[in-house]
């Protein structure tokens, strides 16, 4: 009882009448327990400065006086959002997002710009029976064969993504053969085959990890994940590839240009 | 003990080779109770139709042989994925995620394309002094007058959305006494003051609602939000405004075209 009383009290933060964003607190000027202290915590972390080590939940709970569930629940939360990362036993303050450009330059690309070593290995290329909705996206029959590609991203060492690309076999009918696993399938088909792409359609929305996905990455399952669903096609207007593009959502944001 | 174990232990679900998409199962085939459940929910849920009424828990719990806890846990990952979304008492298969484009048109032109009526209501109207990182942002100095403009954002009669715009008072000096707090602001920048866009820088990530967004927005606290920032510049490429659009993120996709 006392614990469950405890940690869905109102707190009151006083607001702060100047600032123009209210940090998060309802006007009624009460947050959960667990929230007043992940707003002191924050300080905190920009004191310690990325990678600096957080104190233990037990030193937390003692110092700000709350129970180690509360402090659970706030690491939880900055866990979520990307504040903080686990390093061996250990929690540190970790780095910005990494902010990748919608566009169709590569992943590759991307990472490098910001002073990070992109790295992709491969999960697993195979052959299958096209079903309906995908021979629609790629405009082939039912049950045409296409490849699925699939491999984990990293950037320096740590894993980041998952991109699931699906392609008709007649299109790239050399890929299990000629593609190097590790490389840019973009630049294979420019370089290798002439395929140049025109545009794509991109969609863009946040989803929970499964259990799949959270072992492969290596996030705690239920972490939410920013899902990009892709289909493109070439220069000439054909459709080429249905691509499922996943990166964790608490080191990935992503940014556009647009025009008036 | 007996509620612990069951709701971690390891279930098979038989791998369907011939699925291009693993559905989120890991290859070594186990995955949590609550996540087996949940596969099996979905053919229900399609099943019954966007409005159709769930069973209550306790029916799930009977039919499936599990927990409560175990479906209670399957549920909320439904919710959070805006697969379900709770009704008065009950739960109901939800509607699919609005697919908003990422464009200078307004939020109105965007929701209303899809068939819904878009709503806007004010939280606030008020002028603050310019912190510094705000002001890099507008290119006014430190110090100077700027608006915030917070308003509600809705899809029919649901809450979906947050919007908290920050302008120069002197780019607006007549904000409060001209400007209908339920439009377009946008239309009264170029309808009242002749101010067209030129361009904008938009960052999309994935963040937990805080306390007093979930009270706005009428969300569970901790439900992944889509947040954008945007800075525009008119079309003389003056900076102005800054804006902070939180969208629910069980209710919000966005889409984009990219050009080769």
């Amino acid at each position: 009882m006392a614990t469950s009383r405890e940690s869905s009290a109102p707190y009151e933060i006083p607001a702060d009448g100047a600032a123009p964003v209210r940090a998060g607190i309802p006007e009624h000027g009460r947050v959960p327990k667990y929230y007043w202290l992940k707003a002191r915590l924050v300080p905190l972390l920009e004191e310690l400065g990325e990678g600096g080590v957080l104190p233990t939940e037990r030193e937390l709970a003692l110092r700000h006086e709350v129970s180690r569930e509360t402090v659970r629940q706030a690491l939880r939360e900055l866990l979520l959002e990307g504040r903080l990362r686990r390093a061996g036993r250990g929690t540190v303050v970790a780095g910005p997002k990494l902010a990748q450009p919608l566009a169709l330059a590569s992943y590759t690309e991307g990472v490098r710009r910001q002073g990070r070593v992109p790295g992709r290995t491969l999960i697993g290329l195979t052959r299958h029976r096209c079903p309906a909705a995908l021979a629609a996206d790629l405009r082939i029959a039912e049950g045409e064969w296409v490849w699925h590609l699939e491999r984990l991203l990293f950037a320096d060492d740590e894993r980041v993504g998952l991109e699931s690309t699906y392609v008709a076999v007649e299109r790239v009918p050399e890929l299990e053969r000629d593609f190097e696993a590790d490389s840019s399938f973009y630049a294979y088909l420019r370089e290798g085959l002439g395929i140049r792409f025109g545009a794509a359609e991109e969609r863009l929305e946040t989803v929970l990890a499964t259990p799949r996905e959270a072992l492969l990455v290596g996030t705690p399952p239920g972490l939410p994940m920013l899902l990009i669903h892709r289909r493109s096609r070439d220069d000439e207007g054909a459709p080429l590839e249905r691509v499922r593009l996943l990166y964790r959502g608490d080191r990935f944001s992503f940014t556009v240009r647009l025009e008036g």
